[in-house]
């Protein structure tokens, strides 16, 4: 028996009891007479004491050896602690040794094991077994098994159903590039990891399962952008027989159960808030409502002078900065600074201060009198002391640069408090996406997502403004899940294929198992799936996903740890009928 | 709102009420001025009534037309049936329907969906989606659902944690093959799909993780033997600061629970029974205890004649057929032919009766004699009425044969109860296995199995003897878990890759970030997986694994219905750097 209790729960009722502990050395403290070392494992910390009243020399000498994180096994009591240390749970006792076992020797670890590590990102993820050692990583994944828990539990207390769908599947053109995998029993042919379990969870309706869920691995090889993952956790569901009401509801009780469970936050209702309003409101449709800010459209009040820059602008928006006008001269220029970067993009940037004694002073007096100022303040809801930001231009790039300007001046403003939660419905998100690369329509959702009742026929004479049953879980300014009501018709699902440009032919390959299973009795449906390694990291009051996931993978898709992607063997490649063909 | 109740809910205290039901045209009968219509959904069947006196007449016409799996509407008011169908819990009332909505027309389906259905494997296959519609398939995957709930809240209340291990990771040639997924960002390389999330969960003890699990997908590209699957999953598990003692107790706790919650069976201990002495008792490393048939060693009594197949025989063994004297002497030159078939593999089969006077008669008349017989039966615990069926030769090959006629003979004999369960522990298995084919010794369970204390030296000397820290969990004569204690330093992890022809080059190329982490600080540790696919079909009474995943893949690894895996795209090929090579 390594261990008869964890290093995190003597407290003084074990007092003279005979305990056997196990774990890492934590530190060592050594005065010569007497060493005390820190004990560590999953569950706390617990002080050895050796000394030389009480331990034989021989314990001493091999105490005094200890490194670092070896491992090591001991018997003793417990007694009381001369200097308790309070912030301790287990501060009261310490351990009188009395036989002192090495399991394992350590090399010295290339980083500190402490909350506030010296090891950088890179080396923390080369010996990500150490970094788990961390109580700040280990508390994380610790944390993310709670709330899958908690899902689990919920959902299958709903009536819902977990169910596996399989991970060899079909590759298809449609969305992001898929992962392959080829097979050598059917040579030549491949099967790809699956981006998310959509047409068989969708299978899942058809066959009568009516109320599914899946915690469930999914692929993407795209180029990877920070904080996004090859590989990535989903919350899959699905329910037949619902309207988007009944979706909504399903998924807004399971996120309000697990802020209460998790976060001991109560939050009654969500609100809900179409597509087209977020973007008016917050130029964004994953919006942090969690403070104001809201835009203020100013074209009325500023496309009636002679500044041709508003002038020939699609749309001038501004927001009012709570206590801006505190901001110097030279701040206020830094912040121009930002907003042109080119991650921004924005050309410039207009401000107006609203000073203590009610009067306003822009950078574009010369064309603004106080009134016009006034209505820009009204608009943006700008009061006293406040700085009023203008930005102008074609609308949709205008929006994203404003909402940029404003979540960046949240986040320096203390307003994005990681313990205040604000979760939001957008809704009514338009069907297709124009895209300027291949300059036709694709799917803003996927294709398998129905069009409003009625919008149909909209699809020939104006795509772009065609609504679709698409939602979006928003919770502070970060999507955590989105779905839709499914098409679950054949002839509605041609009519998707053929508008996003598949040839019959093409539809039939890809997809012609969905659409017949679409003959045979198909419920009306629909789901929605929650980004788990988003949602966990956003519960857990951050936002990064990497510190999250036990074993990530860095920006170019490797796991540094284990050196994986890596070259296969010749046989291997033969065996599979493949041949390398480098560019 | 689709429906106000499901189909398996309404009871005669419903009556009067108004309610709105969804589901699919299981029957209907028409008999004119009446019709009755079965509506199904996942919770059970509810009959629908129409009829000439209440029904308008368009709606009339309407039912009539509605065919099997047809997914309908309807509202209507809960009435108390003429005829009440005890055999059904919604039997007491029906649906007086005042609403026929179609949500979606249906093809006539290919097979019935009944509980006993007239379609085939592969049709049924093809359309898994209306399989699953069938009570049997469906109550399979719902139940499937229930035991890795129980597993996940067991496990996490002991205090595991579920941590997710990456997908896509390093192909190593040890073991089965590989499925490999080629990198587009690292081209020419290549990443593999796990095997198990074997040297993860070891790093995860390094990281001080402790107790940790994972239901979790694996891969393995082998040529599929029946009931095989590529894809298949894992409860996989694993402890730090434990001995083999600690592992056994803590997931015999896990399957006593399984077995007391999902099969209502209380099983106070788990016997443990050495692989040495399974393969003597029952020739089986994973024997079935259900039923006795016991192995009886019979060289002391058969070897001193002058029968020269038995003298030549490095094992005559035999077993006791329960009544098997009332075979006649046509059924049992069949049992001979069918221990002669190429699967079983034996040259011919000796027997003897025993007669219900206490006299014998044996095939072998001529070689032994009464007491010669009587030994047999002593020795294979047979009693009057019974059949001796005893086969010679190689003692390994012998053993395989004899324990495939008593599994066999068990089946026949309605032995093999699957509603009774009789788990064991086999422990003690051997470090190595003698591979015909390679000429080398490989490793039984996995390179990182730790010998048994003190065994290391005899690898030099007497490899095929040393026997490991390796475990077995045993239900009915399947193997529904395995694991072992694992080698925690780098030194003897380096010697095992040694004796398994590893260069060291190799080894570190494969394995060195894991023999890296052995040097700072590798607890103790040891773990088990249970194929979840095997326990679930098992505690549900049942063998036969592919109808408790929701979309299996046939013998060829393809899954018929979505028609994977297929050709890819030249330009998908071109951006992974590969081209094909097909033999």
């Amino acid at each position: 028996m390594f261990r008869s209790h964890t290093c995190g729960e003597l407290r003084d009722s074990h007092i003279n009891k005979e305990v056997t502990l196990s774990g890492w050395v934590q530190k060592s403290r050594d005065k010569g007479f007497m060493i005390w070392i820190d004990l560590r494992d999953r569950y706390g910390i617990t002080q050895l004491i050796f000394d030389e009243e009480r331990t034989p020399k021989a314990m001493m000498e091999q105490a005094q050896k200890l490194g670092r994180e070896f491992v090591i096994q001991v018997n003793g009591t417990v007694i009381e602690r001369a200097s308790k240390n309070p912030n301790l749970p287990t501060g009261d006792i310490e351990i009188l040794v009395s036989e002192l076992i090495v399991l394992n020797e350590a090399l010295l670890p290339p980083f500190t094991i402490e909350d506030q590590t010296d090891g950088g990102e890179e080396l923390r993820m080369k010996y990500r077994y150490l970094d788990i050692r961390r109580n700040p990583v280990k508390n994380n994944l610790i944390f993310r098994h709670k709330v899958t828990q908690h899902v689990r539990n919920y959902l299958s207390n709903e009536g819902f159903i977990e169910v596996e769908t399989p991970y060899l599947i079909k590759s298809t053109p449609e969305g992001a590039r898929d992962f392959v995998v080829p097979s050598r029993m059917n040579e030549g042919q491949f099967y790809a990891l699956p981006q998310s379990p959509q047409t068989f969870k969708q299978l899942l309706m058809i066959g009568g399962m009516d109320k599914y869920f899946q915690i469930v691995k999914c692929f993407r090889d795209e180029d990877l952008r920070a904080d996004r993952q090859p590989e990535f956790t989903q919350i899959d569901c699905e329910m037949a027989f619902v309207e988007q009401d009944d979706i909504l509801n399903a998924f807004e009780g399971l996120t309000r159960h697990l802020l209460k469970e998790i976060n001991n936050i109560e939050i009654s209702e969500f609100p809900r808030m179409t597509y087209d309003e977020a973007m008016q409101r917050y130029g964004n449709d994953k919006p942090d409502i969690r403070f104001g800010m809201e835009f203020g459209e100013l074209n009325a009040f500023s496309q009636h002078k002679d500044f041709n820059v508003f002038n020939q602008a699609e749309l001038v928006v501004g927001i009012a900065v709570p206590g801006g006008n505190s901001y110097s001269r030279k701040e206020i220029d830094k912040l121009t600074d930002w907003v042109k970067r080119p991650q921004v993009g924005a050309l410039g940037m207009v401000y107006c201060r609203c000073n203590d004694d009610g009067t306003y002073k822009s950078s574009v007096d010369k064309f603004y009198n106080q009134d016009d100022l006034a209505k820009w303040a009204e608009a943006t809801k700008a009061k006293t002391g406040d700085l009023i930001c203008v930005l102008s231009g074609e609308k949709n790039k205008v929006r994203a640069q404003l909402s940029a300007l404003r979540m960046e001046l949240a986040e320096r403003l203390g307003l994005r408090k990681p313990n205040e939660f604000a979760p939001l419905w957008v809704v009514d998100f338009p069907l297709l996406d124009w895209d300027e690369e291949t300059e036709r329509y694709h799917a803003m959702h996927h294709p398998f997502t129905s069009p409003k009742p009625g919008q149909i026929e909209l699809l020939k004479t104006n795509p772009g403004e065609v609504k679709a049953n698409a939602y979006d879980l928003v919770l502070n300014g970060n999507e955590i899940g989105g779905g839709s009501i499914r098409i679950h018709d054949k002839a509605t699902q041609a009519l998707m294929f053929d508008y996003l440009g598949f040839t019959p032919e093409e539809a039939k390959a890809q997809f012609g198992f969905l659409m017949d299973a679409f003959q045979y009795g198909a419920p009306p449906h629909g789901g929605l799936a929650f980004g788990l390694d988003r949602l966990v990291a956003i519960l857990g009051g951050q936002e990064t996903i990497r510190d999250f996931i036990a074993f990530p993978k860095n920006n170019s898709g490797r796991d540094v740890m284990i050196d994986a992607p890596a070259p296969i063997d010749d046989a291997q490649l033969k065996e599979l009928g493949l041949k390398l063909d480098l560019k």
